[in-house]
C-alpha cells in the first residue's frame, strides 16, 4: 500500500472511481448502526441484571447505621455508599458526597451553584462581567454544552500524551483572573483514551491560580473502565497531591457507576476537600431532601466493595475489548500505511479518537451518515462544535454487535479513504 | 372547663402550678418524639414492600416503546410513567417532563433555571435588581427556603379557609413587576390542609400579571392524598382553567410519588404548558443525560395505573386516619373549650395546622422540646423564618405510632395550656 499523499492525479482519480463504487455498494445495504455515543451494550446491562434481585420485599432496607433508607433522611449518602464510591474514587468516605443518578448533573450544578453564589464566599459568577473555562482538546462535549450554556467562554488547550498541554494551562491560569476552571477527563480520557501522567497530575495539584475559586473539574468518568487485565494506566489521586501541594480546595472530582451497572439508573458522587463539600451542603440542603437512598443500598449489596466493582469491570471488558480491538487492527490493516490518518490505541474507557487529514472530518462522518452508519457529529470533541482543523472525529465501539461493528468499521474506512482521495484531488 | 382567658390571676397562678407539675412529671419520662416533619412511618413504607419485588433479573426492562430503560436515553420520561403521572396530575401525558426522585428538585431547579436564564426568553432573573416571590402564609418552609436561598424576597399572603387571599394576590401581581412567582400547595395544603376552592383557581388562572414572565408554582403535592373515602377535598385542574383562560403559560405544576411509594425513592415529574416545557427542555437536554427510567418502571409496574395509586392511597389513608383523629379528638377534648389556639380538621394532606395565642408558639415549641417531643419550629412556617404573630405551629401526625402520638400529643397540649397561662399572667 502507497501513501495516499504520494499518488499521482491520475491513480488517485482510478482509486476514487474504485472507491465510490465500493461505496454505492454499501449504501445500497441500507445499514442502520450507531457509533455515535458511549452507551454500553445490552450484552453488558446483562451483567447487572441481578443487582435487580438484591433487593426485595423480604430484605431489610436499613444501611449499615441503622436508617431506614426508604424514607426521608440522609443528605450527602449512606455510609455504605460514601465507603463504595469513595474506594472507587479513591479517597476517604468523609471527603464524599453521594447523588443522583448521573455525575453530569453533578457536575451542571457544580457550574450552576458557582454562576449563582459563587465558589467559597467569592463573587457568584452571574455578576462578573467574563468566565472563562480552559477546554483541553479534543475532549468531551456535554462539558462544553454546560459551560457554553452558562455563557461561559471556552478556551481550547490541546491535548498531549500525558494530559492537556501544561505550560500553556500554567501560563493562563497563573494570569487570567477571568479563568475559573478547566475540564478533564484525566483517566482514559474522553476520546483519545489517555491518562494523565504523574506529572500533570502534579503540575494541576501545583497550579497557583490568578483567580481564588478557580476548580479543577476531574471528570474521573472512567476510573475503572480497563480493556485490560495486565496493561492498565495509572492514574494519581489528585485530592491528595493538592493538599500535599497546600492546594486542598482546588478540585472537583466527580465519579459514578454509570457506565458500571445501568447508565442513568446508577449512583454518581463528588468528592472535594472539607471546605469545598461544606459550601456544597449550603445548597444541597436547600435543593433536596436527600438523593435515592435505596438504589445507593442496591448498588452497595450488589458490588459489596472495590473487588467486587473490579471483578465487575473485567466482565465489562471482556466484551468490550474486541471490539475495540476489531476497530484498531482494522485501522492498522487498512489506514497505517495510507498516511491519511491517525489513532490512539486506548487501554480503558470509552472511545477510539480518530484524526483524519485535516478538512476531512466532517465529510467523513456526512458519508457513513448517508450510508447508515451514525457518528458522533464531527466538531463534537471542541467547543462549539468547532474543530479547527476538521480532523477529530470520536469512534464509540460499544454499542453495537460485535458483527455491526465490524460493518460499520468497513464503511467508516473506506469513507475516510474516499474523503481523504477527494481532498487530495482537491489540492492537486 | 372555663375559657381561659376569664380566669383571674390568682386562678391562673393556681392553674400554673398544676400545669407545672405535671409537665415535670412528663419531663421525667425522658422522652424522645418527633412530630417535626412530615415522613410516612415506617408502617406505611411497609406498604410499598412489594414495589421491590416487580423488577428482578428475570423480568424484561424494556418499556412499552421498546427502550431498554437500562441505558442511556429517554430525556422526559417512559412513556408509561409519563402517561401514570399524568394521571395522576391530571392532564395528559404529553405536558409531563419525569424528573429524579424528588419535586423539590423540580422546584429549585426551576427558580434556578429562571435565575441564570430566565422564562422564555425574558430577562434572567439574577440580572434584575429585585425579584420578589408571594408566599400564602402558613405555608411550605422548603418553598420558601428555596427562594431566600437566592436572594428573592419574599411576600406574605395571608392564606383564608378557601386558599390565599385573591384579592391581594390580584393587586400585587397585577401592578407589581418584580413579583415573578407565588408558592402554593393547592390541595391539602402544607401545613392547614386546605383546598383551594374553584373560585380562587379560577382566580389564579385569570390573573394578569404585570411581569409576562410570572409564574405559578403549583406545588400538588398531597394530589391523592386523602384520608377519607367518602369526605373528599376536590381541586380543579389549573392547567385546564388557564388554558381556558387564554392563560395557558401561567403555571407549572409540581407533583411527586414520594409519599407514595418512598420518599427519597420516588419519582417526580412537572406538568406545564407546550410552550414551558420546550423552555424547560433546552436546559434539560444540557443537565442530564435523563433520569432514572428503571425507577420510573418500578413503579408503573407496581402502581400500574391511578386506580392502583388510589387504591394504595386508601391503605395510607388507614394508617394516617386514626393518627390526625387521635390528636383532634385531643384538641376538642381538651383546647375547645379554653379559647387558647384554633385548628383545622383536614380532610387530607400530612400536618395539622394550630394557631397559639399570639406569642405563645415559639414557648409551645421550646417546652415541647425541654420534655423530649420535637416539633416543627415555630416561624418555620413562615417567610424567614418570622411568624409576625408567633402563632403557628406545624403538627406532623404520620412519623410517630399511634402510642407515641398519644403521648406527645397529650404533651404538647400540656405546653399550650402552660404557655398560655404564662402569657395571660404576664399581661394581667
Amino acid at each position: 500500500m502507497t501513501a495516499y499523499g504520494k499518488l499521482s492525479r491520475e491513480e488517485l482519480l482510478k482509486l476514487k472511481a474504485e472507491l465510490e463504487a465500493k461505496y454505492q455498494e454499501v449504501k445500497a445495504q441500507n445499514l442502520h448502526l450507531d457509533m455515535s455515543r458511549g452507551k454500553p451494550s445490552a450484552e453488558q446491562l446483562d451483567l447487572s441484571m441481578e443487582m435487580m434481585d438484591v433487593l426485595h420485599s423480604g430484605v431489610d432496607l436499613k444501611d449499615s447505621e441503622g436508617v431506614d433508607c426508604r424514607n426521608y433522611g440522609v443528605l450527602d449518602g449512606v455510609k455504605e455508599a460514601k465507603q463504595l464510591l469513595g474506594e472507587m474514587s479513591e479517597v476517604s468516605p468523609d471527603k464524599i458526597i453521594i447523588y443522583g443518578n448521573s455525575s453530569l448533573n453533578v457536575m451542571y450544578d457544580t457550574v450552576a451553584r458557582a454562576m449563582t453564589h459563587g465558589i467559597m464566599g467569592h463573587t457568584p459568577w452571574c455578576k462578573l462581567d467574563k468566565v472563562k473555562f480552559l477546554c483541553p482538546v479534543p475532549g468531551y462535549d456535554r462539558h462544553f454544552a454546560i459551560t457554553e450554556y452558562f455563557g461561559i467562554e471556552m478556551v481550547n488547550v490541546p491535548m498531549t500524551s500525558e494530559g492537556p498541554d501544561m505550560d500553556m494551562v500554567e501560563r493562563l491560569v497563573s494570569t487570567d483572573s477571568a479563568i475559573k476552571g478547566i475540564w478533564c477527563v484525566p483517566k482514559y480520557s474522553n476520546p483519545q483514551g489517555i491518562t494523565y501522567s504523574d506529572e500533570t497530575v502534579r503540575r494541576f495539584a501545583k497550579l497557583k491560580p490568578a483567580a481564588e475559586d478557580f476548580r479543577i473539574f476531574w471528570d474521573n468518568a472512567y476510573c475503572v473502565h480497563h480493556l485490560y487485565d495486565d496493561t492498565q494506566d495509572f492514574l494519581l489521586e489528585i485530592l491528595d497531591e493538592c493538599e500535599k501541594a497546600g492546594n486542598p480546595d482546588l478540585v472537583y472530582k466527580f465519579c459514578s457507576t454509570s457506565k458500571i451497572s445501568f447508565p442513568g439508573s446508577g449512583v454518581a458522587c463528588i468528592a472535594t476537600s472539607p471546605n469545598n463539600l461544606k459550601d456544597i451542603k449550603k445548597q444541597l440542603t436547600i435543593q433536596t431532601i436527600g438523593h435515592d437512598k435505596v438504589n445507593q443500598l442496591r448498588h452497595v449489596r450488589f458490588f459489596k466493595n472495590i473487588d467486587g466493582i473490579h471483578e465487575h469491570m473485567r466482565k465489562h471488558a471482556a466484551i468490550m475489548r474486541p471490539k475495540f480491538e476489531a476497530i484498531l487492527d482494522t485501522f492498522d490493516r487498512e489506514l497505517a500505511a495510507l498516511e491519511i490518518g491517525s489513532w490512539i490505541r486506548p487501554r480503558g474507557g470509552y472511545f477510539i479518537s480518530f484524526d483524519a487529514m485535516e478538512g476531512c472530518a466532517k465529510e467523513i462522518v456526512k458519508k457513513c451518515k448517508e450510508a447508515g452508519v451514525v457518528m458522533t457529529g464531527a466538531g463534537a470533541t471542541y467547543p462549539y462544535g468547532k474543530d479547527p482543523k476538521d480532523s477529530n472525529i470520536r469512534i464509540a465501539p460499544s454499542f453495537p454487535t460485535t458483527e455491526e461493528l465490524a460493518v460499520a468499521t468497513d464503511l467508516f474506512v473506506l469513507c475516510v479513504k474516499l474523503a481523504s482521495v477527494e481532498k487530495l484531488l482537491e489540492e492537486k
